[in-house]
This record gives structure tokens, sequence and C-alpha cells, in this order.
């Protein structure tokens, strides 16, 4: 049994639920920073995510920072990409549009190439702009927590490598990295940034990212500084080697609470092969994506290949919309998100299912979800055409 | 008796130790960061800092940022100042350095008036400063924490709207709100940039922050946009107004068990006047002060005007050096910090002494470290001459 209060189960894109000994990781009692057990912790996390995205080359870079998943834009924007340069970055929702506008922030610009609502950009319109124009880097929003849409990065990483092989490839993997297969050195990534609170498990705060040995040079290689002083490498760099090495080191305070829940996360996930993980989320989405189908629904993403593992954004019947639905299924006992996509924002909800929702058997939280969808549509008048 | 489990006492000048309700807090069961509840304890909890600053101007606005504390020279240097604008930044220690750095960043020309380790720029050079030249706003660190310098802001304040009335000031209060007055209305402040694990008394990962309706208003007729993009005024203040007013908003995710941390902190600060808890801060350093003394130590800061009220630090006799003394009082149960300042790194300690070490009576942190530093400095054969 959870030792957590009785609550509404979130079944949003993001936080999600957390795991009981996670948790209580976050009260852990007081240390310093630079204290030798802190500095352990902080390391083994940092060792521990080369794992999680299957990492085994030492030049690869792990950084945990104190930000929000947003904070990785700002890391990306402004030490791999310098004033002037032309990035392109693959359109699938909303968080391109945001992506784009923190490149424009730091003089970078960015050229975006969109697909229509629940696609996403295809490979021979990606090799044609590639072509067409020398980008520094290409930017694609693995999962889109705003549609659902998932991406492919490995036909899409060869793509680069083969027509612009100076591009770096960096994936907003804020809705993906430890729900979805992401091989870091065997798809030649170059960024992958994320945030603690979706399928990772641990509460929000956390900024996670790696980088390529690859993108670590071309932020060397730098002629100008970076645009940014929190989010500069060139201050995080050496405190983040040197925590891995057990070292104590100061650039600013990191939180050893957040990272203390982000320790157990990962050593739980860790704990089990990540195919294993990957194929619980894979199984429990396709019960899920079958169960709205059988109602009589569909999902943004139409193509059941650009179909995200870890969410379901799914349209609703024509005469009932989102603000009305979601306050009964909390009443049910669910929290579902509503839609983000300006266009269509109340024409549409999203239903998270990621992390303990899924792989821990002790809790029903999928399937009460389900049931939750159902009779809240039957309460609100919907029936099956 | 404590709920956490037996650990070394914190008696750094931050993160310091945490009361059982605040690290209970971090557990809090997950929750949306868009759904009423959530909405509710953030906009309490802006509303709380107000009281905190001593703010009742509805023009102020106060910021809670998942980061740390460094984050808000970002905040400061990429909103408040504009490329090619002169700032000045008072030096006490290791901080101003880096703040001074974090303009430069943005391409913002800080000029730096520096005093001699230990003491703090004084009010006639400022003057003579302000009027050689136009700066667009000053900063001071109101206690330095590699040097636990003490500045004083009411006359400094009163300076700069005398002398330079359209410079903004800006305090760093990182080591100092929580523990140390602040009359932000009273005092004519523009800004005061703060962290969640100082004085405040809530685990790191939050910066905190508050602006005046001028400083406000400075921002809002930039010439220039916002040099960051996940510190840009322009992302987070109709979020910040939003979540006030208690409606969902959203640019980044928010850490709701950091928020919920900081709200119970905040909530026993202001559970009496505030005035009695800087009294007590006082108090207790000034015993602090006195032990020192009687050791036959000195402090970095020697003139007692300017010595911090959260935090002591304490030259050590000259054949001890910090390295070896503090693992020492480490087996005493006590963790003090070792120094800073990089000139003199070795040759000081500093002992933080904030928060529930000092204001709650069940506590005797403050008497242990006075004794194990008592003893430990005879351990390392030191006798008072």
């Amino acid at each position: 049994m959870s030792s957590q209060p009785s609550h509404p189960a979130l079944l949003i894109p993001g936080p999600i639920e957390f795991d009981d000994a996670v948790l209580q990781s976050m009260s852990h009692y007081s240390e310093s920073h630079v204290g030798a057990p802190f500095v352990a912790t902080f390391g083994e996390t940092l060792s521990m995510l080369r794992k999680l995205f299957q990492t085994t080359d030492p030049a690869s870079q792990p950084f945990v920072i104190s930000g929000s998943g947003t904070l990785g834009w700002d890391l990306v924007a402004a030490n791999l990409a310098e004033p002037g340069d032309d990035v392109l970055v693959l359109h699938t929702g909303y968080f391109a549009d945001s992506f784009a506008d923190c490149f424009e922030t730091y003089g970078v610009k960015a050229t975006q190439l969109k697909a229509p609502i629940g696609s996403r950009p295809q490979l021979p319109e990606i090799e044609k702009a590639l072509k067409e124009k020398k980008y520094k880097l290409l930017t694609v929003t693995h999962v889109d927590t705003s549609t659902g849409v998932l991406s492919e990065l490995n036909a899409l990483s060869e793509l680069v490598h083969k027509v612009s092989p100076e591009t770096l490839v960096i994936v907003d993997g804020v809705c993906s990295v430890g729900c979805e297969e992401i091989e870091f050195d065997k798809w030649q990534l170059d960024g992958c940034i994320t945030a603690s609170q979706k399928a990772i498990g641990c509460p929000a705060g956390l900024s996670i990212s790696m980088y390529s040995g690859r993108a670590i040079k071309t932020f060397q290689s730098r002629k100008s500084p970076p645009g940014s002083y929190f989010a500069s490498f060139k201050n995080w760099l050496p405190i983040m080697q040197n925590y891995e090495a057990k070292k104590a080191s100061y650039f600013a305070t990191p939180s050893p609470q957040l990272i203390h829940a982000l320790h157990t996360s990962l050593t739980q996930i860790l704990s089990k092969p990540l195919s294993e993980r990957f194929e619980v989320h894979r199984q429990t989405s396709q019960r899920i994506k079958k169960a709205v189908t059988d109602l009589g629904l569909r999902q943004l993403a139409s193509d059941s290949a650009d179909q995200a593992n870890g969410m379901t954004a799914i349209y609703l019947p024509q005469d009932i919309k989102a603000p009305e639905l979601l306050p009964n299924l909390l009443k049910k006992g669910v929290i579902f998100a509503g839609g983000l996509h300006k266009e269509i924002a109340t024409k549409y909800i999203r239903f998270g299912h990621m992390g303990v929702s899924v792989t821990d058997p002790k809790r029903d939280d999928i399937d009460r979800a389900i049931k939750a969808l159902e009779t809240g549509l039957s309460d609100a008048g919907y029936q099956k055409a």
C-alpha cells in the first residue's frame, strides 16, 4: 500500500504520480552541497543518467541543473548555437514554437518546418530543407506534449548525418526520456534535454540533459561567449565533471533533496532492463489507444506510427468540451489535462501514462482512468455512433 | 523531537537545517501544476512573500522560479539592464565578481567598487562613483556569504535616490532575506533576489525575488528584448500575476513539492512578528560573536556594524587550516563551511546561524557548535594567547 494520502490519480503528461520512496527522498535531511555524502549522491546520479540514455561514450556529458525542462532550451540555444547561426526546428506542436522563440532570444535564426496538427515533418521534406541551407543544428520534439505525436529519431538522425553531417541532432525529450526508447550513442544524437517530472518519475525542479562529445566540442570552439549566465556550459561543465568524479565543486547551489529523489528514481528504473520498461509503456499505451478507439474517439496523432507511448491526445466528441468533462473526471478520482495546442485547445484532452502508473502492478490508475473516461463521456450524454 | 534521522547539524551559510514540517511538505503527493489546489498554494506563497519583504505596494512583484539563487542575477541582468548600459556593483567578496560576470554576459558594463576583505564600500566613495557616471542600476550584496559582511541598505538607498534618482537599487539578499531586516517599500528598494535554502528555510531549488513597480516599468520600457529566455520577465510576469490571482497559467512547469515546502516555511515565519525573528537572529549572532572573541579569534568583518546576523566568518589561528579543522568538527556532529574568498580560502571558516537552528528553542545546534569549535581548536593544539 502507498504511504501517500488518498488523492486523485494524476494522469497528465507530467508531472506524473511518484513512487513512495521517491517522495520520501524529497524529505531528506539537510546536507551540505559540497559535503562528501551529497557529492557521492550527485556523482552517482550523473553516472546513472548515462545508463538511462544508453550512452557508454566517455565523451558524453550529462547535466542536472535546478530549473524546469524549459531551461534545456536555453542550454542548447545559448551554448550550441551562436548569434547569426541558422537552426532547423521540426514542428509538431506548441513546444517547437517556444524552442524557436528561445533560439531567437539568443540571436539564433530558427527556421521551423511545420506539419499539420497530429502529424510530423516527413523525411523527404527534412532532406530538402537540409540541402537548402547550412544548419548548425536541428531540433526534434521526441514526444510533443501538446499533441502526443511521437517522432522517429533513428532514421531522422541517419538522414541528418548523411545529408548534412556537420549539423548537430538535438532532441527535446521532455516527454519521452524514461518511457520511449532512446539510444543516444547508437542513434548518434548530439543532445537530449528533458525534465525530472515526466517519465523519469521525480518531482519537477530539475533540468536534465545529455550531450555528445561532438556537441561539447562545438561548444568549446565557439567564437562568441555563451549567451546566458545561468545556462552557460562554461559555468556548469566543470561542475558536472567534478561531481561525477566525486569532487566538491561550486557554481550555484544544487537542490540536495531533488537530487536524492532523482537518485532514487533512477535506481528504481535501472534495477530492471530498460527494454522491459519501454515494452510495458508500449503495451499499456496500446491498451489505452484501443479503449479510446473502442469508445469511437480519434487521436490527434492519426497514424499509429506517430503515436507516443507515454501519453494519448484524444479528440472529444463534437458537443463535449474539455472544460466540462475534466471536472467530472476529477470527481471520479482521475486528473487528465486539457488541450494545449492553441487552435484546438478545448476540443481535446490529454491522458498521460508514464512511470509508476504504468510500471507498478500494485496500482490500478490506468484501469480507473479508462473507466472514468467511459463513464464521464456517458454522463455528458455521449453515445458511440 | 525531530522526525528526521540523526545527522550532523548543518551550520553553513546555506543550505541550513530545515523544520520537520517543511521537509514533510517536500513529500507532498503529485499535483497538477495548473490544478486549482496547487494554483491556490502557489498564489498564497507569492502573497506571503510580499509580507516577508514588508511591501504593501500593489505594484511590487514577487517571482518564484525553479532554479538556484544564481538565477536571480540573470533575472536582473537580462531584464532590468540593456546591452551597453552601465551598472555599479558594490563589491564585498566573491559574489560581486560573479554578479559582474553575469552582467557582462548580457552585454551590460559592470563597474565594481571594491573594498578591502572584510569591509564594504563606504557611502562617500559610492556617492563619488554615482556622480561620475550614469548607472542604470546599482547592486549591493546585503550579506556576502563569502565574508559575512553586512551592508547597510537604508542609508545606501537614500544616497542613491538623492544623488542619482533614476538608478535602480538592487539587493542580492541570498544570505539575508529571512534573517536580516528588509523593508522593501520604506527603503525604496527596486529589486531583491534570494534563494529558498538560506534564512527562508526551504530546501534549495527556488529562485525567489521581489521587484518594485519602478523596476517593472523599467523592464516594460526596454528598447531591446530581454537577453534570456528562461529568465525573461516577459515570459514569467504574466505567470506570476496569474498564479497570485489564483488563475492557472503556463510557461514552464513549477515544482509543486518545493512550492509546498516554501508555503509551509513562509507560514511558519509569518506566524510571529518579523521583528521578533530578526531580533532572535541578532541576539544569537551576538552570542556567537562573543564566543568567537572570547576564544581569541577575529572575524573577517572587523567592524561590528558590518557583521551579518545570520553567519560569522572567522579567521583561524595562524597554524590551523580549515581543511584540517572541519573534519574534526564533523566528527563532533557539526558542519561548518570552509572559506570561499579565493585569496584567503584556507585561512577562515564560516558558521551559518539562520532559521530553525536559531529560532527553534527545542534545538541546541548553536550551543553544540560553539562547544565543538572550542574543543576542535583545542584538539588542534590551539591555546588562547
